[in-house]
């Protein structure tokens, strides 16, 4: 076999991620490899917990990159503080909190799942109605739904959780850095996200971040971790000044990532977030325009993933391989019981601009006219 | 706080990985991405699948990089076939064989380890031996120790495994196309690597191999494997023609895998194995020439991993601390009891090259004289 040189077409991708990665980001992966155990290298991981400290909105001083996809970061946020047994009660009003369910149970957790229908959000009060049925070591919820479009209000759970003493675990995923996420705050003591939604980056990094409650509850576990690989107790001491060997961390994604990060900062948090609402905006009404009604309530509706809803007109799958193999444009369809009813077209980071908004609307246009 | 742009020093690594990458492969990161259910990106999977055949000398079809380090590769080898209370025999004779028992214990498996001092290798008949004792679901070995310098010689051992009715898995991190490796003809079930050693790629994906007897071992599984993100049955879906999501792969690091793997097909296996291997003897006889003995015997000794032993007059840190300070390279110092007596000199992949030897070995002469 002759295998040719790496060429693939140009792509605007404006699906749920990956996002589109600034050239600065992917330029920064080209960049020669330190070791691991290199003190330029361990300088380089300091920034970047750092940044991820101001990104999460937190002090806590147990926040890194773990070396895998944001999938990795959610089963780590779980098997370090599960133990057989334990009651974890799960939102799931989307996909990802079902995958919650799923891992948690893997790890022996008892789940109780409060559902909704794909698209709605929790209420504080249905929350603590299912606290109060039985002590819970952890509540976990997903921030904003990449499944559904739909953006889970926080005020007043974490207060709730810890009320009932439970741990509060929040999804991130497509959150971070695309609209007001304060973990302290909001007294969160879990959270996880992924480096190829709002940040940017290419995929392979999970951000984690664990309160000092959280990691308490690590010090305290009676059975080791199942899983060796995310065990926090191991990962963290190559992430604190022993530098202690665990596994070799992905460099290049490393190098991305704190340049991904750097680019947050110098944006600012406040105008990446207006930035995301704007260009929203922009969509939604020009899809408003096409005839598209949106799925999620504008209440809680992201920014960052829309949802509209396909109409008869509609061919979901042929204008989205039009859009594909004509234009380069990369949307996704629905899942689980929005397959087919809903499309997800993702505005996060690079990605978020006027120009790609404009012309998806145009391709819209000529394909459903 | 300020960050500044990324501008890391120059490094020559010649330690136990990461290696450095050839300009092509970083080059191949910067590509921008394309998302994961791209038909454009399923046919650069379908590429990367058929060269890990190729480099493994496999024809299992199930063969793909697992999303994480070599370390996600070991517990992925192990965690998809243990269940609990199998028994499980493994060769420990340095640093890696101890991880894949630790490991294995996570996931409930009886483990008997069969021991040697760090350096030596285990002979048939002592793995005939350790099998003979009771029922064994596994039996794993390290092919090329990176903590010691030694390789694993697997002649026989197959046959051994399998009259016993247990799978063989290799851990082949630090041989993958550095020595030769042949996955089917030596009955090897299970084996696992790593991007960033001899293929030099960056660290980041697990390339791993599994035979049709062992993939026949999953599908009879009683219990879910315990680890969600390394669940090789969900995983192989999105591998496979119906692309079912799992996880969102790293593009990037799968850009760089299929650059390096193409790399290793233009030289041709048999080139890259006798560079690896005069590089090693160059290094071997300069190493001789500044009084050092070498800690492996040259029947067993790794061409890609070699190990001087520190005679009285070399001072362990400040040589390697000089080294990296002054000439701007990379070499290890020695694991667990080969702390403070050995050092572990790398010449994997692009590292393997004569201008990085004769470097090394002038930048020794001058600091040891």
């Amino acid at each position: 076999m002759v295998y040719t040189d790496l060429n693939p077409p140009s792509r605007t991708l404006l699906g749920p991620g990956p996002t589109m990665a600034h050239p600065r980001v992917l330029r920064s992966m080209a960049t020669p490899l330190l070791g691991y155990i290199d003190p330029e290298f361990h300088k380089i991981m300091d920034e970047v917990q750092e940044l991820l400290r101001f990104v999460f909105q937190t002090s806590n001083n147990l926040t890194l990159p773990i070396s895998g996809t944001g999938s990795a970061g959610m089963e780590a946020s779980l098997c370090n503080f599960i133990e057989p047994g334990d009651h974890v009660v799960v939102g799931v009003n989307g996909f990802f909190g079902g995958r919650i369910a799923e891992i948690a149970s893997r790890y022996g957790a008892e789940v109780s799942c409060i559902e909704k229908s794909w698209g709605q959000v929790f209420s504080p009060n249905e929350i603590e109605s299912a606290l109060s049925k039985k002590p819970t070591k952890m509540l976990a919820l997903v921030h904003a739904e990449t499944s559904t479009g739909a953006l889970q209000p926080m005020d007043g759970i974490g207060e709730i959780a810890h009320r009932h003493d439970a741990l509060l675990l929040l999804d991130t995923v497509t959150s971070l850095s695309g609209v007001p996420l304060k973990i302290d705050e909001w007294n969160v003591d879990i959270a996880y996200s992924a480096s190829q939604k709002c940040l940017s980056c290419p995929p392979g990094m999970a951000p984690i971040t664990i309160s000092d409650r959280a990691v308490e509850i690590i010090r305290q576990r009676k059975s080791k971790v199942a899983n060796w690989y995310l065990d926090l107790s191991l990962i963290e001491k190559y992430w604190s000044d022993s530098r202690q060997y665990h596994h070799t961390v992905p460099i290049n994604l490393i190098y991305a990532l704190r340049e991904g990060l750097r680019m947050v900062q110098e944006e600012g948090l406040e105008a990446r977030h207006s930035r995301h609402r704007s260009m929203a905006e922009l969509l939604w009404s020009g899809l408003e325009s096409l005839g598209f009604e949106l799925h999620v309530t504008k209440e809680h509706r992201l920014p960052m993933l829309t949802t509209p809803v396909l109409y008869s007109k509609i061919d979901d799958a042929a204008i989205r391989n039009k859009l594909l193999d004509d234009y380069n444009i990369e949307i996704a369809g629905g899942f689980g019981p929005l397959a087919g009813k809903v499309w997800r077209i993702g505005l996060m980071g690079h990605s978020s601009r006027r120009e790609n908004v404009v012309l998806l609307l145009a391709a819209l246009g000529d394909l459903i006219d």
